[in-house]
């Protein structure tokens, strides 16, 4: 079956080549230092899946990088406390962590402006997220298409699954953050850390801003072998996905096996081209511009002590800014 | 209406006389050093809603300071975290962690055996609840009694409300606890427990023990207005709840008031006296048993400093069990 995908494909062509090929990806913060920074905070959370793919780069990770250079206060979390709301194994989760610390270092973030850290070692995100969850309602959060679609309707799964958007909330209230890059399927989720953070303020006096959308301007980048659904990790077809790994040569074969349509769309560079040298030519132009963060990552998935060190620096800093906040929660619900 | 209340009122003579009204309540456990003490850990937790009244002291607070003497290691904890499910007002909480914690120490709780605490102050209980969360299904949780009887059957009330037991799981897990003292309305709530242990060690290895219940021999103090129903500080009849703080004058008016039956059931000493001389000498007995205790709540409640002492010093013994057993769970769960 031929499903649309040309559109798509433009698409990536069109994002790939907006980026200079011959730009580093793995931008460093001081060259921009000149620019006007907004204030405000940003927390995003990552779940940690291992080496992201093409579609976490170009739909979040590479926005990220962009984040650090225009806000002044920017946190990146590993929400590991989220991994573990479906099963995991524990070996595997371990590893994942660590290739997701390389990789986003990888993809640009860098620890000397961004805060990176793992959140099971910041005990304030699971404590707030207790409190908050006294503040919500259970239909609140039934309500939930998330929870509507994880539980497959039915109502059920792990008591983590059906409370993880009030631990979110927690994660971006915690550090009075202002400002979260979601995709749209979070939507609903910034809005309970919305309506968290009114209750709140409401009940015991302002303390938490209410937190803002930013929302992607990237389109979701979509299974190469099925244009309906986006790009997943956990896509059964082996070659749906491009890995941030994958070599130069995975990625000529994903692509030249691509489910292609016969629309006529085309970007001006690949007009008259035939279908096989349009793939081909996107092909080239992933290559070209992962090549160097393919390079970063290998060097950086090989020294573990240098990835610990840095997300054990990290949290270091997220406890300085959530210990305070959490020890004013505390004052205002009476515990002491 | 008349209801049957003379057994109960036996039982109250019964017990009061059990100890000796000349033996201190505020028991000191260096005087029963020789005394064999069991191996194993005990944890408990009590809400903080202020001083405790008659029902609660007959009904657990005399076991706990007995538990000391029989166990190397006990716990107990002020449980604010469970204390914020319902609303609460800052300040009211703020005074009734304090009241609490004076009551305990003037019922026996001995600082220098048992480690006495207030929960919001272990982060690690918040921590490992999440994680237990993970791994108790929600069908597992909706039907437990206390769930459904405190949403009313509607199955609404806060996340804070609904997820609890899950808490109260982490509270014991947390210092690998093997008895807890329960009443018999928690039973299930203990089983819930037990189960999440085992999921834990069937899935991750051996690390918890299986938690016993120590269930109180001591029946429930009823309400002195309506024995079908137990005393508790939330009745809306001044006079059915007896408080550790009440004088003398207003002991011998609830016994006075309380609600008569007309069986003839008595205790040997009671033989053929009147009701109203019977019920006086019950309160008299009451106002002997705690006139010690009395005493020194009045004492310790005006020193906030070394309540506040106290707790922060009972917290960091706390924390230095719960930590590496925290560091542990982390460790096989894959988070380091």
């Amino acid at each position: 079956m031929a499903v649309p995908v040309r559109a798509s494909m433009k698409w990536f062509f069109g994002s790939i080549q907006r980026c200079s090929v011959t730009k580093s990806l793995c931008t460093q913060v001081k060259t921009t230092e000149n620019k006007v920074r907004c204030g405000g905070r940003v927390f995003s959370g990552i779940q940690p899946t291992g080496v992201p793919h093409l579609g976490n780069y170009l739909g979040a990770l590479e926005q990220w990088a962009e984040l650090q250079r225009e806000y002044r206060s920017v946190l990146f979390s590993i929400v590991d406390l989220h991994a573990i709301t479906v099963p995991q194994d524990p070996a595997h989760l371990r590893d994942n962590i660590l290739d997701l610390t390389a990789s986003l270092l990888a993809c640009g973030i860098d620890p000397a402006h961004a805060v990176l850290f793992r959140q099971s070692q910041v005990s304030e995100h699971a404590e707030l997220s207790w409190i908050l969850g006294c503040l919500t309602s259970m239909p609140r959060l039934r309500h939930l298409p998330q929870w509507k679609m994880k539980s497959k309707g039915k109502n059920e799964g792990s008591v983590g699954l059906f409370t993880y958007p009030v631990l979110q909330a927690a994660d971006i209230l915690l550090y009075r953050s202002t400002h979260v890059p979601v995709g749209e399927d979070q939507l609903q989720h910034l809005e309970l850390a919305q309506d968290v953070a009114r209750i709140f303020n409401k009940q015991y006096g302002d303390l938490f801003p209410i937190p803002k959308a930013l929302l992607s301007s990237t389109r979701r980048v979509k299974s190469l072998r099925d244009p309906s659904s986006k790009m997943s990790k956990s896509d059964p077809h082996r070659l749906a996905t491009v890995s941030l790994t994958d070599s130069p040569d995975d990625i000529v074969l994903k692509f030249r096996r691509a489910v292609t349509d016969f629309t006529s769309e085309a970007v001006a560079s690949a007009r008259g081209l035939q279908t096989a040298q349009y793939k081909l030519l996107v092909a080239e132009a992933v290559i070209h511009r992962t090549a160097p963060l393919r390079a970063e990552l290998g060097r950086l998935r090989a020294d573990r002590g240098h990835l610990e060190r840095v997300l054990t620096r990290g949290a270091q800093r997220a406890r300085e800014l959530a210990a305070p906040l959490l020890q004013e929660v505390h004052k205002r619900v009476g515990f002491c």
